[in-house]
């Protein structure tokens, strides 16, 4: 059950998992945000922590503008190291501004990803053509992740908003939403300027949709801290930053001060 | 044109150059500060990135505590990918401050540097040794990139002073000439405390200068943003970290969303 | 004496040392805070920048995630460039709430550290228990860092608390004490919300202990500048970002602008 296998801990006597299930796994899932590894570092961060890692979403556009010859790599190790690798959705934006989604899907297919984004972050999308992008997709054969919210500086979407998006793209078949909140975490979606959580949002959400299929962009640590607390380590965290993924995961199992009260009182958080 | 064509994205199909010109280019440089990068690390950012780079910065002093092998390696590696490597302009001020110019600029030349930084971010130069020293390094073979404004913090430079030391600066022989941003881009030169950009300073400057022999230092985000909307992709951008070298290329592009009106638009921003 | 034998700048001509003494030394110091550098990124750090570092922590439980095959190597690749890894005293914390402090010994033993942390960060120890764990890491053959402070938000040890506490820790066995400025160096201890330094704590404290066996950790570049501006190039500073390496052996040097003032002034800082 724990990862704590590949450790040189005994984990019969130093209990480091805090009941954190291994890969893959549905949710507690971490998504990295990649907007520019080089390849020798990309094998690295996978190396070191590919246990910790569910996704790698190579950041906006930075997939069209990686040599093909380090992103077919990129894909590989990903696989390698079962980590699902995926073109951020303001790409999927840009093609969709220039009426090519087919040559994108297509091109996709060919360097053999096998998830995709579909947002409208910066563009107008009517939940029709949201809808039928999101089939679209499928029916190439990809496992779809959809974004809510507008990345513009501000933006916040409504939560009935929120839930009747989230309902439609799940039966439109998505396999999971992300709340957006941006490379920063400040002043979007549920992040007021200084990065604090908007907690009663959240807390309002999770009373409908469970922590399953939502996966929470929180790439400061005071987020991180407060995400696990309220939903426990089997959140889904997202746009993490590579240098956090061991932070992130030592956050999970109160290997940090912020969360180590699972230790002191010996219970899970 | 556009150096999309060693990417697995049709160019006939999706547009992601946005008129980007290819290197060797005059404007539209991007110039990384590079303080510590690894020797693996260089070499994988070039290969990832290396297209999108036309000078690295090794950081005020950080040349002369790189190990001989390291700084060498790092040397032959930016020419095989047609980078302009050079040490930061403080450097230059340490050598000064010692009356050892000779021994710098030949030193400089033996390690095969083509391009230097004269600068008095910290020392005080009359302009007529300024003037000097941009000769000097012209008859020791270099090339010269200036840079103007002090590094104390709030330090100002005023528009007819830095008009007057743009001309001159370029008459004695420089190629380029820098404004002063620091690492942080805060409370210096163009920048208030918040990082923001005295836009009317930029804008004033701009109707006497053109773009192609400035290069401004803008480390953060907002602030490229907001340079590249007036300018356009065109602009010279210097102080950019080694991971956002993929997303300067994608505002440029516009793809990501703080640039993406030019897809909107249909029109080059 | 100077480090700069290794590098291509002629010392006679040229003075990079600024008096600075090189490796072994006890003042002086860096400490690193490794909180997930891929073993690749981990050796390339040690290559370019091994003579500026004395100690490498591996930040709070993210020794326990490391697998174990990568740990072993960064241990062995740490000691071939004499710089001393250790776990951060959250480890050892976690170990202590589980009544695990004897496997904690031994495995650290095994894997070959040779130094340890013992700090009451997170949890309480009473001086007793303090100076018991201290003791027994140094049966075990440890060198023992010591960590005063707590890591709430907002926590301050009093001075005269501080000062007792290092006159126990040392007469304890302990080798250095590390006065606590968590990752951030934000509203924690000598550092208020903005990471600015208390100055009068700071010198007061400095003027009962000698800069010899405190390490302040420091992670921001105002808060590195303000403690070498007082104790000099000797003073030992903590919780230096992996980036941060060559910055802060410049500032070290007065080879960047914030502390170019020992050559202008011809004389030591």
């Amino acid at each position: 059950m724990s990862s704590t296998s590949a450790i040189g801990w005994n984990p019969k006597l130093i209990d480091l998992s805090n009941q954190r299930t291994d890969k893959p796994r549905i949710s507690g899932c971490t998504m990295v945000m990649d907007k520019g590894l080089g390849l020798t570092n990309f094998r690295d961060t996978l190396e070191l922590a590919g246990e910790y890692i569910d996704f790698i979403k190579l950041g906006f556009g930075t997939a069209g503008l990686t040599p093909e010859t380090v992103l077919k790599q990129k894909i590989a190790l990903a696989k390698k190291h079962q980590v699902h690798l995926y073109p951020g959705g303001t790409f999927f934006e840009v093609a969709l501004a220039q009426s090519c989604l087919d040559i994108y899907f297509h091109t996709l297919r060919e360097l053999e990803f096998e998830w995709i984004e579909i947002s409208d972050g910066t563009v107008d999308l009517s939940p029709a053509t949201r809808i039928e992008a999101i089939k679209k997709a499928r029916e190439w054969g990809f496992r779809v992740i959809t974004e809510i919210g507008k990345k513009e500086e501000g933006s916040v979407t409504s939560i009935p908003q929120l839930l009747s998006t989230y309902e439609q793209d799940l039966s439109a078949g998505a396999f999971y939403v992300i709340v957006e909140g941006r490379e920063t975490g400040e002043n979007i979606g549920i992040f007021n300027q200084y990065g604090e959580v908007n907690q009663s949002y959240v807390t309002q959400v999770m009373k409908t949709v469970g922590p399953e299929r939502i996966i929470w962009e929180a790439p400061q640590k005071q987020q991180q801290v407060w995400i696990l607390g309220i939903l426990g380590a089997q959140a889904n965290l997202g746009n993490i930053s590579p240098q956090e993924i061991l932070s992130v995961e030592s956050l999970r199992r109160g290997l940090r001060s912020d969360t180590f009260y699972c230790w002191k009182e010996k219970k899970s958080f």
